[in-house]
């Protein structure tokens, strides 16, 4: 008789509603999860709060946090206090967009996906509502995953690592009816990109006008705490 | 009449020989180079040091330093000190492989390359003397470079990003020759994977052992400082 070990996964939780969903998807596929985020500079340093009560509330064989200086090399509103994060809808790449963020990201998760010796990785991406994120899109996904798996000791030795992107194709409301379904609570997490010091959200942002949006759209109560002059 | 911009590359400078190299390498190309270094929790850390001084020596527009802790990834002797670094040639890949290293770095790189609209990033990458790390294949570099056309808002909009790996089939007297040719002040670089303070190298570490070797066969004086134990 032996006894089957679950599969390991490092995810990806940055705090916010998708990540979310993503742990609580990678849990309901039988995974051993290892939770990962990133102390990279970013301006709503509250959202790494957010991941650390996501990730203890739902569960996870350990949480790791990696700090890396992203805002050094500058070049998005996220990281960059000179510029300003919209608060009206643009077309094109948005300047929230952190250059080679996720690329970035995957990369770490890689190496401890080597150490652990797992054989998934976790990102909850989203093509649909990030459009303009070149890294959000389904052919970097792929590229990334051949890429990792020519970079990889596993890779060389024939234990390939897939990089999973469940929530790449869904809409808005429907990850939020997968998360409830699968007992997220979203009430703890934090999508703003401008949130205040005790994580109230903006409402006016690209991410608050999404996250809305979604809860709208799903027909299930708002959980979000709002600033006071956002109503 | 107008005035021609040199291209600008990205060029990631660790304090090594083949590094160095590979900066004399992209200047003589014409680049105006940046370069990237990385304090992620090595051991070896005076080869930050010899970053500064090597590309001060040489010159670049810029030289930044990130700083990232892989060491909490764990998995190689070179991060993490109850793991011993080998004193005698080993086979597959080495304990000395730091995972998913290269991929970092290079996604670090990516990152400043878009925000500075840089068209190339220089590795001083080698797959001959280092055929046992996976990240060091021409394989690798490919589609790393394929990935990152893909994740970047430079590739999407049609200026892709070239990976250069100008040493990556060289035999280290064939690195060496090359950078004396160039100028390439090599008693500034430490290779050893683990020195003293002062730098000094240990001379029996793999790198030590392929670095002298490498002086030999190019039949040049080897101007590395041993430490007094090797003789």
């Amino acid at each position: 008789m032996t006894t089957m070990t679950p599969a390991k996964a490092v995810v990806l939780v940055s705090g916010g509603l998708d990540s979310a969903t993503t742990l609580a998807i990678a849990r309901q596929a039988g995974y051993a999860c290892y939770a990962i985020s990133f102390d990279y500079g970013q301006r709503h340093r509250c959202e790494l709060d957010a991941a650390r009560t996501v990730v203890s509330q739902m569960g996870a064989i350990e949480h790791k946090f990696i700090t890396m200086d992203l805002s050094s090399i500058g070049g998005s509103a996220l990281t960059d206090t000179t510029l300003t994060v919209p608060t009206s809808p643009t077309t094109g790449i948005p300047i929230t967009y952190v250059p080679a963020r996720n690329t970035v990201f995957l990369a770490m998760a890689l190496g401890w996906a080597e150490v652990l010796g797992a054989e998934a990785i976790f990102i909850g991406v989203n093509a649909v509502d990030y459009s303009g994120y070149p890294d959000c899109r389904p052919e970097f996904i792929s590229a990334f995953e051949r890429m990792a798996n020519l970079a990889t000791r596993a890779g060389v030795e024939g234990q390939p690592i897939h990089i999973h992107a469940p929530l790449i194709h869904l809409r808005k409301a429907e990850i939020i009816l997968r998360g409830r379904n699968l007992g997220v609570d979203y009430s703890l997490t934090i999508s703003c990109y401008k949130p205040d010091e005790t994580g109230r959200a903006c409402g006016v942002c690209d991410a608050c006008r999404i996250r809305q949006a979604g809860f709208t759209a799903a027909q299930i109560a708002d959980p979000t705490r709002y600033q006071p002059t956002s109503e």
